[in-house]
């Protein structure tokens, strides 16, 4: 801990926030936590607000304002705390359209504010590396494999199966996420299949193909049917050879021997990020995995497939 | 005809372009068609190719292209065009998909060509008069009723039912781009729900409400089960009265006096722009009304519904 810490405020006192947020503020050297602003949570020792226009007025000196509520509230509270001339970091996804992501963008850039949009699987270990490998090998094809048993990651979580959650993109937005890191040219999605349980409104599994200005093939599937540990893994095939990004951008495994990872330091990355956009004054407001998610449910060809209970 | 009338080529030649594109080229005092491009379609006494590779090896000399193509096909003829350096104009929706538009816009950023995303509905003769009645009066809210027969204005056309159509959406996105021009705030779909026939991929109907940053109520229902003539009508409440926008943008009935409507402008004007804005060295690429259908389908609740047979 240094004297000069800058103040930070956390909104949404979720198991998100205990597991990573709380972890990463307690060990960093940029930030001391402040104050939390949850409706139901306090966090032990900490100041404690049940809504953002209470904190606002009362802690003027709180500069910046992370946000780890899901995006329906979230959108109401980050153009709170924009037009309170406060930095904001968002929590993934952004908003839940891209309209409101674009009017959060305008207001920031109107009050000179940072916006910060995380994507924490892009602070995986091995994401830096795949993203050289890539560059110097050049690409011919990425198939991703991105597959969890909803029942142990989302348990009895019904949001994620209503309309404007994202079922089985709320983890696929990351695959779509740790992309925009490691290709270097823009990709579009071409063709999607979803499957969408009778009983419910979100996908349950989606298929899908992307075109690549080079002609590279890049395809995946994300499915929420899977037994035994979360699969989150990319399979890559280069010019010179095949290698794999594993466990959400945190291992690369290849003949020449592995990067390790180490899942935890997403979050300290993401605060130092943080820390790096408010020194200069810029903003991080990356919304293209949000755009490829849209996109999917744009274009995405749905079938109907049998209920899903927990 | 003038003497200094540039030249420009028109791809797909289908209904779209003999009932509007074809007629407001032959009348334009900026235009003057050299060439078209379609794999089955000749129009009399003007210059033909089959494809776009073909035209471009050709008619080096002709620097602007106006596609009239289906968003499936459209994009790789934009691309193709853009990077031998023309000038682009696009029938709506600029592409099937939002990472597909973003791409054609930074290819013509880097290509120095112009690139217009047209609207034609925005072009209707009373969006500019009702834009300025809402500036001046203040709004209050907007009811948006979008109906037609599907059967007379897309009779048999199945490609409207396939994913990545936009089923009842391809004449609402006509309504979501007069928004755009009548509202100098930016709005965001807050809810959506969607009625899919049960042997087709895409809405028949659809219901919205969007959050509005004063907070007027803008709402509306697009519906492809309607009998009779089309309506596409919005009902506009200001501080100080009410009136209709009617007929797509064309006509506006308040009491104190009608602006009346002439839906056949819509055309010579986008003509009109695209000369102003190559002249300019300008692109003009809104992709609002695409967000807004994206974020439709996003967020969106869907119910099936009776089957559909034409």
């Amino acid at each position: 801990m240094t004297a000069d810490r800058r103040p930070i405020a956390l909104a949404g006192i979720g198991k998100i926030a205990r597991d990573r947020h709380i972890p990463a503020l307690e060990d960093s050297e940029d930030w001391s936590l402040e104050a939390t602003i949850s409706r139901n949570s306090e966090v032990e020792g900490i100041e404690s607000h049940a809504d953002i226009e209470s904190f606002l007025e009362a802690r003027p000196d709180i500069d910046t304002i992370s946000l780890a509520l899901p995006p329906g509230p979230r959108t109401a509270y980050a153009e709170a705390a924009i037009r309170a001339g406060r930095n904001v970091m968002l929590e993934k996804p952004p908003a839940r359209t891209m309209a409101e992501c674009l009017r959060l963008e305008a207001l920031a850039a109107e009050a000179g504010v940072t916006l910060f949009a995380t994507w924490h699987s892009r602070m995986g270990h091995a994401v830096e590396s795949a993203a050289a490998r890539i560059r110097e090998e050049g690409l011919v094809g990425i198939r991703i494999d991105w597959r969890e048993d909803v029942r142990k990651t989302h348990p009895r979580q019904d949001w994620i199966w209503e309309e404007g959650s994202l079922g089985v993109f709320d983890p696929g937005i990351n695959a779509f996420s740790i992309l925009g890191e490691i290709l270097d040219m823009p990709i579009a999605l071409r063709e999607v299949s979803m499957e969408i349980p009778s009983n419910r409104q979100t996908p349950i599994a989606a298929d899908f193909a992307f075109t690549h200005p080079s002609g590279a093939e890049i395809s995946g599937v994300f499915d929420f049917r899977h037994d035994g540990d979360p699969l989150w893994d990319m399979w890559i095939e280069t010019k010179a050879g095949r290698f794999a990004l594993r466990d959400s951008g945190s291992r690369l495994e290849a003949d020449d021997g592995d990067v390790p990872g180490n899942q935890s330091e997403e979050y300290p990355l993401l605060y130092r990020r943080l820390a790096e956009l408010v020194d200069a004054g810029e903003s991080d407001f990356d919304l293209r995995p949000l755009h490829h998610t849209a996109d999917a449910h744009l274009i995405g060809r749905r079938s109907i497939v049998e209920p899903f209970d927990w």
